[in-house]
């Protein structure tokens, strides 16, 4: 398969290149990274980039930023980054790529266990990964030509414990190496509408 | 206790208080119906709603839009619809209104079954409802003051089934008086981050 990763630079996307590289030819896109380089908060822009790309298989996004801090201090803006950008910069990919992945191609977008397990300071992340979880057992039902969408959910990874694992005391760090794995399973898998939890 | 209702004079709103009236004293709020009118879009607008009120144990919200159409045909704006009102609407009045309620007060949002069991032409509610359920969840922790916060998630109504019911063949409406028991339970109870599924 031809496997368009957005977000290859990241510790995760590094991780799913590896893992299907053997197997498969890998496009990588990113913001300020990679062979294409995309905004995916611009619609037009991630249109391009399929029209660029050309023939597709599988789409996976491991690219997405959401603001972390207190509730008591939470506003409408900080909240927005969220749902703007690992949010809607996914779903922009799911929405322009319909048109252009090949007959039987999926998409693999990446949401996390605190849609199901909250923390503190994290709620901006909490309801954007309930509603990117959501999305897909939506989208999967109504998706042309055979198309597959999953998402995987990872928790904390042990490549960011340094940077995150004061919000994840008591959590069990996962090697990117084993997340990688469950976005193989979507994409060499048959299934859709699931969620691949990796926690 | 004194309730603020928003969406008061919707199917919901108006059996919501019904359910609560004869105990308690019920405060009606909407866009464009009500003792008070407030654009829950704009959390500016919002904060001066609760200053405006004055003591407050208990916010109901049952305001909220989302587009519905088919996959094929959505775009991101469309999408920015429901983001921007049933999600940030309800989430403006948490944010602005966790500094305003008594302590031990509650706030109940309304989700819906469509964030679990998708149909076709909804992604968009699929979502927000499922953003909506995590939020929930990831509040519940974090609010201050023995406050707490719960969803409600009807199905299709029996009063929407002439408007709706061509999108929920085959789903059994619940009565509006049936979904009002939910938030007579999330108010009057004691649990907090709960999602009361009526379906």
């Amino acid at each position: 398969m031809r496997i368009l990763i957005v977000g290859a630079s990241g510790t995760v996307g590094q991780a799913v290149t590896s893992a299907l590289s053997s197997q498969h030819e890998i496009v990588k896109a990113g913001r300020s990274h990679g062979e294409f380089r995309v905004d995916i908060l611009d619609i037009g822009k991630v249109r391009s980039l399929f029209k660029e790309v050309g023939t597709i298989d599988a789409v996976v996004c491991t690219a997405g930023n959401v603001h972390f801090g207190p509730l008591a201090t939470m506003s409408a803006e900080k909240l927005w980054i969220g749902l703007q950008d690992k949010l809607m910069g996914q779903i922009n990919l799911v929405l322009a790529g319909q048109t252009y992945l090949t007959d039987g191609g999926s998409f693999t977008l990446t949401t996390g266990s605190l849609s199901q397990i909250p923390i503190r300071e994290a709620s901006s992340a909490s309801m954007v990964d309930g509603a990117l979880e959501s999305f897909v057992r939506a989208a999967a039902i109504e998706l042309p030509r055979g198309l597959r969408i999953n998402a995987v959910s990872p928790t904390i990874l042990q490549e960011s414990m340094d940077a995150f694992g004061h919000y994840f005391h008591g959590y069990e760090p996962v090697p990117a190496s084993r997340v990688a794995l469950a976005y193989v399973r979507s994409i060499e898998g048959a299934q859709t509408g699931e969620v691949y939890k990796v926690w």
